[in-house]
């Protein structure tokens, strides 16, 4: 592992930015400098001025999006502050160019202050087609999610809260057909309640799956836990039953583990003493909650991990680049839990009933109809809700 | 020029933007996905942690600038707002692309309280190695600029202000070698106190002018006028003798004439009125305060225009392309006046003195040498003045 991030330091070293801009139009001659800038730009500025909508058509606008941070919750390195998580914003920008041709522009605040985020990014919305939040602390994330999407009339998605739960629900529909049962059957462990884990219980809620066993650090959601807002969300729906129990406890007759937490919290007891057919999720990322050997060995059924080198990579990269073309394409003001839903479902569907195995649940991130599923997906019930703007 | 109007926007429509990004980086498979995102992508983040300096070493910020409005004041159209000022915005960006291999980014901002526009440029910072306040309304824009001068260690230039002051010392430094006089004899006529008038004001005072009489819509400068804290600096050193006259009678006997303000002021018999050699930079646009073919006809002896059909073109472009590459070149903290008047040195230098003529005083926009001999200049100041960050 050491030997990839010394090439990676090098290659960022040998970049020096892993994004640039083109000219989109000829700036050769003076003919060409006065049809692109003064004094021919005044008329499509007339004509915006006039008509606001007008601007997707002159302007890159409708295929842009600022990816966003403050810095405060980067990959597994923590609040690490703004310039140093210019290589993850920048690098998300590169995967949105790559995977979706979107033009996407790395924004890193120098702020930590919620309601600043907010006016910021209220103040930016004219410049962008959509807006990705990426790697802000939960639950200041979610806060900030909320406001945006109440007051904004373009697309704004939290990545590392939805991106993964999209990801999850595409791998559990498919897992679900192959052990033959329906969400509302499902007895759910989840380990994690931050940004990733609090959007999968409330997906999962919306899947109907009605027993979810939620952990934080500090143990088991239960009614009685007022932290902050989003766990007393969570615990409104999550352990109906009010157990008092351990993990360990939890995972007893357990059909499905859903880790988004840290290393090595479950073991092989753990998971023997799952239900049969056990499906696991262990998504911390690079080590997971328990090693994709082990939990093989310990019976698991079906196992996804984020990484690379193992079978069903839950990666968000499968979601976010088809859900936000879908998004600009259909010009949709916003990004609704049924698009979510929508490019979950997109994604599962790549994977006929035949291919369907347990070592192959999730598309690879590198199928090249995944942008082209999603997109559509998202973009269909966008229409359909309404949710677009009239041009 | 109804023609260019309707071309422009049909090319802007076919356009659907005149900028867009690349990637820097390959993204092909698994490996090289690792290396510009996770896992590798953790160890630059690390590294600009320890080291903040280092975010020049491995992100694009070293080669970027924000170009930020608020739309109050684009082009002579006024405060059309944010998206009507996006075409002009995303023009610029392209300017800084093809004339200097700057990646900017065009920003129009949601809100027009100073205050909050100096917040959020605060809050940017980190992702740009270069801020461009654009068409923001005086006297806000001069607030906005100070502020953030003070308080960022990044370049932070208004192309409004002093763009076009930086082109027009330039071609005054070489209408003085034709009409063998100094700075300091000289009486000058400045018609308009906004953005670029007053900031060409300041810097005739920083080559030497003695005698500048300053026009407002409301008259002659005096000390009396302290309608804002812009017009009562000027007031300091403009119109010493604390005249009460009309434009008209200010140019009795006038070396120079400078507008900036609005078409027609300047009719036939003013001109003659001015001294002999007179010198007449009429850059209202794209209708001058006097016609090239009339300034002429009345005898004026060199003739400067905003306008690309007529010699002597001032068109920023000549400046802050190359201004802002020897800024992000020197890892500048700041722009100095220094390296204003060295970027307007360098521009003047490029023409011999036995290429000099009434009608070249000014370098094309399309010579190849300007953007290189500017940065040079502006660089080697920079670094003589210290003003640079240690690497």
């Amino acid at each position: 592992m050491s030997d990839i991030y010394q090439k990676s330091l090098i290659a960022h070293k040998q970049w020096k930015g892993k994004l640039r801009t083109i000219l989109n139009a000829p700036l050769n001659n003076k003919e060409e400098l006065s049809l692109a800038y003064t004094p021919g730009v005044a008329e499509p500025c007339r004509e915006i001025h006039r008509n606001p909508e007008s601007v997707y058509e002159y302007t890159w606008v409708g295929n842009t999006v600022a990816v966003i941070t403050d810095g405060t919750a980067v990959l597994g390195l923590g609040d690490i502050g703004p310039k140093a998580s210019l290589p993850v914003m920048e690098g998300k920008c590169a995967l949105f160019k790559s995977f979706a041709d979107i033009d996407a522009i790395p924004i890193a605040l120098d702020t930590k202050d919620p309601d600043e985020i907010i006016r910021i990014c209220k103040a930016l919305a004219p410049s962008f087609g959509g807006i990705n939040l990426e790697d802000i602390s939960a639950p200041r994330c979610v806060t900030i999610e909320r406001e945006l999407k109440k007051t904004l009339n373009i697309p704004v998605f939290h990545d590392d809260q939805h991106g993964t739960a999209i990801v999850v629900a595409a791998g559990l529909i498919n897992a679900l057909k192959l052990i033959k049962k329906s969400f509302s059957e499902l007895k759910v462990v989840v380990s994690g309640a931050g940004a990733a884990g609090s959007s999968i219980m409330f997906m999962l809620r919306d899947l109907g799956v009605k027993n979810i066993l939620g952990f934080r650090k500090e143990g088991i959601i239960r009614k009685e836990d007022h932290d902050d807002f989003l766990v007393q969300e969570l615990s409104e729906f999550v352990n109906p039953d009010q157990l008092n129990i351990t993990l360990r406890e939890a995972m007893v007759k357990a059909d499905v583990f859903i880790g988004v937490s840290a290393p090595r919290l479950v073991d092989k007891a753990m998971i023997k003493s799952m239900n049969s057919q056990s499906i696991v999720f262990a998504l911390a990322n690079p080590e997971p909650e328990i090693s994709y050997d082990d939990a093989k060995e310990a019976g698991a059924y079906i196992i996804a991990t984020g990484r690379s080198d193992f079978p069903n990579q839950v990666n968000n990269v499968l979601a976010f680049p088809g859900l936000f073309r879908g998004a600009l394409d259909a010009k949709a003001t916003k990004i609704s839990e049924e698009m979510k839903l929508a490019a979950a479902q997109g994604l599962a569907s790549l994977i006929q009933d035949d291919e369907l195995n347990p070592d192959y649940i999730i598309p690879s991130v590198f199928d090249r109809r995944v942008k082209d599923v999603v997109s559509q997906a998202v973009k269909d019930i966008a229409i359909h809700q309404g949710l677009v703007r009239k041009s």
